[in-house]
């Protein structure tokens, strides 16, 4: 369907360009580009919003930061003022693995969808403003179909090009079989662009075969043709490999603040502004100073970790919660960091004996007054517990740890 | 699904070695040969018939002789008893070609569904006895399925499977698109027989793919597996070609007896044994016979060739039909051959021209008494038509032809 061009006023222009900057944040692909130029000044000149639809497996209500990454770009468009259609894909859901070989497609039932699209719900509504979501179960159109209708709705895709999916060409030339149906789920996917009239969808990179397919659906079905907006797959704590689940390398939005503050602080330092710019609402200015900040080293990336790890409980916990676990990261674990390699020493005098007496044999201190004013100093640890008594006597057990001052540690055997 | 064995007694093992015997006439394959055998052993044990399947283009009625290949094997399935089901595959029809590319896959009418099938039970009735063929139409459970028994179909098939049927291997090799439809079209026909529940199905070589395509889908419905029992593809009257409409080389069954006659007399020789096996029902017997025959010449090809040719038109048209067209195509055409290499001789004499005086300034003949004896045992012809008048006066045309006795031509110009 081609699609009308408008004459834009000069503030017309400046609205459209501005939209479009403000959308680039973090965004890998925009296909094509044009159509999108094109959706954006229509909108602009008549003043309606865009549908911008994002698809979601009804099997899988964990939400981890990854899958925020589209999210984000969601609320930079309803910030536009456009329309978020927030799709679940519970027809599949429903039916569940057909050849019952995968594990991760169990089929739900009416419940189970239910409940884990209201999780979703919840969930998203801290990134989202769900006031301005519609949710769409796609089994209201894609149930009532028949076989006629998809013999129909299939004859507008080739064999070859679904072969060119990624996922599924890899599985092909190495001999791993592809059931028939599977080619279904793009089509399905395409087809609820048709149902729902969508501008532009979004997902990752790894979705742009099932964006397109919307586009070509479409123009099969005499529809505008949507835009394919694709965003990176974030990578997860480990720094290399897609954040997910199944990996342990992920932040669970619904962990709590402290975990999320923690594992946030095990992000890579080179992968610190991706998630700053793909999975938080920060400005990008902000960021771009950031970066700046560090590359020249006025801020330190722990600092900025920290940030980050608070910005992502605030999110999600709210803003007491963030403070609150930066304080507990502060208090527990900064402080209390053992370095890993502390020299062990048999402990064959007696116990109990004076911590002082202890100090001196061990070769820690050289004198006992030496040792004495140390422990006065607060500078002395037992098992990471601050020695408040000169007069301690001390029972030696296996394992235990004494530290003097930031960097002298031992541990005692028996 | 495992089959009981059965314990046959001497009566019953005479029993199926017959029925196996018989039924191997003009088979390229049985498989597997071991059900075949199991379904037969318990047809005979139980005295319950067999279900054999036909399935056929509701979009094509004509039928011409390769076509009844299936037909004559359906036949023999009846004479020992078996049940016949003809599948109507309306389903398709009534859909078309959903691309809007394939001209022979037009949509059909319910009207045009239904004539077309009066159309096979009327041609189909010369050979089968129509009153124990039960005709189904698989709209009837096609047309009822969701999308999600569609995808659950589908599930029993890979793609690499699929595309291992020849037809799709040879276009996905040369880069022709293969709508992802298609593959549907061999799941309804293996579909076919999960609804009927059908023991064999009958096909030809380029249906064993589709054939075995219901013994798959059988076993995942948890049905017993049906036998796919494949027949050659006749050539057509081109001795290289399959017989087709498209290439003009075919014997239809509807075509006036004269037709059939004469078309049956272009049959080369090396294939008339191989046409009197498949399409039609003379005993195997009396085949042989004929095959040894032929090999000693004691039976001259021509004469073969006719008796097939009668014996065509009087399965289509009936006796007295077949002996009409034996006596048209002798008078008409055997008598009337005429040698492609007629020597040509420019006449500058008279004309009229007394014929005996032609004959002779000709040298077709040494006197005139010879050449009135020759006109009067009616040895001489123009243009074949005999010379009754030895008076004749001949006015002599371009392109005329003379014929004295069986051997000698002339074809005068001017």
């Amino acid at each position: 369907m081609m699609e009308k061009e408008f004459t834009l006023t000069k503030e017309q222009q400046v609205e459209v360009e501005r939209q479009l900057a403000f959308l680039q944040r973090g965004v890998v692909e925009i296909v094509p580009e044009a159509d999108f130029r094109k959706k954006i000044e229509k909108s602009v000149v008549t003043g309606k919003p865009l549908k911008i639809k994002l698809g979601m497996d009804p099997s899988a209500p964990d939400v981890h930061i990854g899958h925020t990454v589209p999210l984000h770009k969601l609320r930079q468009f309803q910030e536009l003022g456009h329309e978020i259609q927030m799709l679940i894909g519970d027809f599949t859901g429903r039916i569940g693995d057909p050849t019952g070989k995968s594990e991760t497609r169990k089929q739900l039932t009416d419940e189970e969808v239910k409940k884990n699209a209201e999780t979703y719900v919840e969930q998203y509504g801290k990134i989202l403003d769900m006031d301005k979501v519609t949710i769409y179960y796609n089994s209201e159109w894609l149930k009532p179909l028949q076989f006629e209708d998809v013999v129909k709705l299939a004859a507008n895709m080739t064999v070859a090009r679904m072969l060119e999916r990624d996922d599924f060409e890899k599985r092909y030339k190495s001999g791993q079989p592809i059931s028939v149906h599977e080619f279904f789920y793009p089509l399905m996917q395409g087809y609820d662009s048709v149902a729902l009239d969508t501008d532009i969808e979004v997902g990752g990179t790894d979705q742009k075969f099932n964006l397109l397919m919307g586009r070509t659906l479409q123009e099969a079905y005499g529809k505008e043709k949507q835009v394919a907006l694709t965003l990176p797959l974030i990578e997860g704590l480990d720094g290399e490999r897609k954040m997910s689940k199944s990996l342990n390398n992920y932040i669970g939005i619904d962990e709590a603040p402290n975990e999320i503050f923690g594992k946030s602080m095990s992000i890579p330092d080179e992968l610190m502004i991706k998630y700053y710019k793909l999975a938080t609402d920060l400005p990008m200015e902000e960021i771009e100073k950031l970066e700046a900040d560090l590359a020249d080293g006025s801020v330190h990336p722990r600092d900025a970790k920290m940030n980050l790890g608070a910005l992502f409980v605030e999110m999600y916990h709210g803003k007491e919660a963030a403070e609150e676990a930066r304080n507990y990261f502060q208090t527990v674990f900064q402080k209390r960091s053992l370095p890993t390699d502390i020299p062990e020493t048999k402990w064959e005098g007696e116990s109990p004996i004076w911590i002082v007496d202890l100090l001196v044999e061990l070769n820690m201190q050289s004198s006992k007054g030496e040792a004495r004013r140390m422990i006065q100093n607060g500078g002395v640890k037992i098992n990471e517990e601050k020695v408040e008594d000169v007069q301690l006597q001390v029972e030696v057990e296996d394992g235990m740890i004494l530290q003097v001052g930031k960097r002298k540690f031992m541990k005692l055997t028996k």
